[in-house]
């Protein structure tokens, strides 16, 4: 019954990592605290760097500095 | 003054189903609670198959397998 | 599979209420989208007064104005 | 350490005034909770006009109207 | 960079436990998408049983007839 | 119309300082985007440091290191 969102920035994650994401965080929660995986929920963002800061100042910015 | 965030596969949802779904939390919330519809706040978030998870896989899978 | 969150000032919302919403937002999600009651998850989130701000100013501070 | 997720109606809004936003949330919290802005994050949701409700309609109606 | 939200029902996680799951899904995040542990952030939320619904009825209900 | 969540560590945040958070971002969304103060909702969560990570480890087990 468990809900995770993840978010992270949209920076070309492959729905091969989405799965492996998925899979793997609600494999944590059955083995932490015995969650059934029948309805744990998993829920990823991805989010333009554009839209998120950190610092004060966008990931755009980061990224082109080469942060 | 509630928010309600509603997350659903993005999957075809029409404006028109879009609409009925915000008049109809905000008709229950004054139902309920009395709350005032002026100043609820509902958003609705379409999510990728593939970024939605469920069972520990993505919905993109089991929509393969017919589920 | 949809995941809703419904947040409201922490006003004595009672457990029937609560149980009110729960049923009402996914009898809602079932009827206009044909969303599976059985994985529909309702999260209700009571907020403090002193947390929740509108027009700038908290709930708290509204209230004692009569708000 | 804050976390900050603005959620605002997608209508243009511009990367400069993104960024404006993000320098004012983060200099905010440093300023009212000594918070380091290092590691303040600050996401931005887009949201359709479609898919944002007030008053127990789209905003999408009322612009239509004017509103 | 990432932000990570658990939400759970509030039902005796013990601190040992909240750092198990922090520190798993921080190291997912690392292994998946070679993210910087260093700014993954994670947030659990506990959630009464009475606020928390899944087929429309609340966990407490669920709980008394021992699901 | 915007709606914004700030999330904060649970470590003694005054009614006072809570006020604002609360004003501040309001009047940033009225300058940067021209946004109505009336309808901007910001909802303030302060989370146990228990249930807060960073860098894969608690915020508790951090500040007992006085980080």
């Amino acid at each position: 019954m468990p809900y995770v969102n993840i978010k992270v920035t949209e920076e070309g994650v492959t729905a091969g990592q989405k799965a492996e994401l998925i899979k793997g965080v609600t494999e944590l929660l059955a083995k932490v605290l015995g969650k059934n995986p029948a309805t744990t929920v998993v829920v990823i963002d991805e989010v333009h760097t554009d839209n998120w800061g950190i610092g004060g100042e966008t990931v755009t910015v980061r990224r082109q500095r080469g942060q």
